[in-house]
């Protein structure tokens, strides 16, 4: 489907080169200039404008305030010394154990038709 | 630095296989049927955690909370037809746009400079 | 404890003065003048602003962003045609409702104690 | 207007009666037993539910799910030792300055046009 991408990985280099970075030039150095409250505080404020473009149902909308989301949330990321891959990696955690979860569902379901 | 990654598009594939589904058996098939005011709902309760977890500085907490609000995204993208390289691609868009605009400041600069 | 209070009706009153006032005058008139979804908005910043003081626990913060959070719900309800009043009688209603589920709940113990 | 009012007051003094109480038999005791982060994570998501009604422009949905805010405000407050009363005075300080902003604002216009 997708192919591979980088973009999540890519973005965060950028965002993260911008630390001490001057605020008069970069936004993403202004935010990281007021700190942590800031940052989370835009995860908040784009987040509420993801759900209001969903209420319009606009696509365009939809993935443009997401973008916006997502964005925040590699700047909140690098906040704390962390890495878009550290929040995908737990995704392919829940993934694995999810495929684990349907694999013993499936063997309990077996055992109990056996049983019966 | 990372390589490139197709868990978001493996992960809404999952999440696209599950519209439809029996809503006793798959979460995401409940949030579904439920439908998009339930799903919005909960991108909003989890960019709160997000908030919450960045509070407490708590970086595994920041990590899971931020898994389970890019999850959400996900089902809120796929309930609109839209997959997570939309917002990749408008995120690519950005950081070309704004490579465009550094080359279009330092060219106004080199000019002010050069008229002084 | 407290004596009644008009605090929040005639808070009311005052903002809907604004509505249609100069924006360049008034913040709430610039509010109304941008809308329903810049009123909204701002519902959801400021409620993520008082989750942030609360992790913080510090009480003066607390009081300053709920302060802040119930002038734009008033703001809201103002776009809506609605008063603070409405939102009070559903509480009372709801208080009343409390009372009558105390009271069947009582009843209903009663019952089962007499039957046991 | 409308008559003075001890909605919150009264709702305050209600569930400041409910800590330590059973979480089993009342919905704001067991939010108490959870502690102050299952508090605030409602706040944020009964904030959410107004915007989504707002969009929705439904009064009655949008009056319903504010008084579901209010409530969890009121909760808040009890959390941290507060009441209604120090939010409403802190509206009212702000109701105040603002009156003086305008009286300032005024005798500053009425200088400039004298001098003029």
């Amino acid at each position: 489907m997708t192919a591979p991408d980088d973009t999540l990985a890519r973005l965060a280099a950028v965002i993260g080169s911008r630390r001490g970075g001057d605020p008069d030039r970069s936004y993403v150095a202004r935010l990281f200039a007021k700190g942590t409250d800031a940052i989370l505080k835009k995860v908040g404020e784009e987040a509420t404008e993801v759900v209001m473009a969903g209420k319009d149902g606009e696509r365009e909308k939809i993935v443009a305030e997401m973008a916006d989301l997502w964005f925040h949330c590699l700047v909140t990321l690098s906040q704390f010394g962390l890495a878009p891959d550290d929040v995908l990696a737990e995704l392919r955690r829940r993934e694995g154990l999810s495929g684990l979860e349907e694999f013993a569902l499936r063997k309990v379901r077996e055992r109990e038709a056996g049983s019966a």
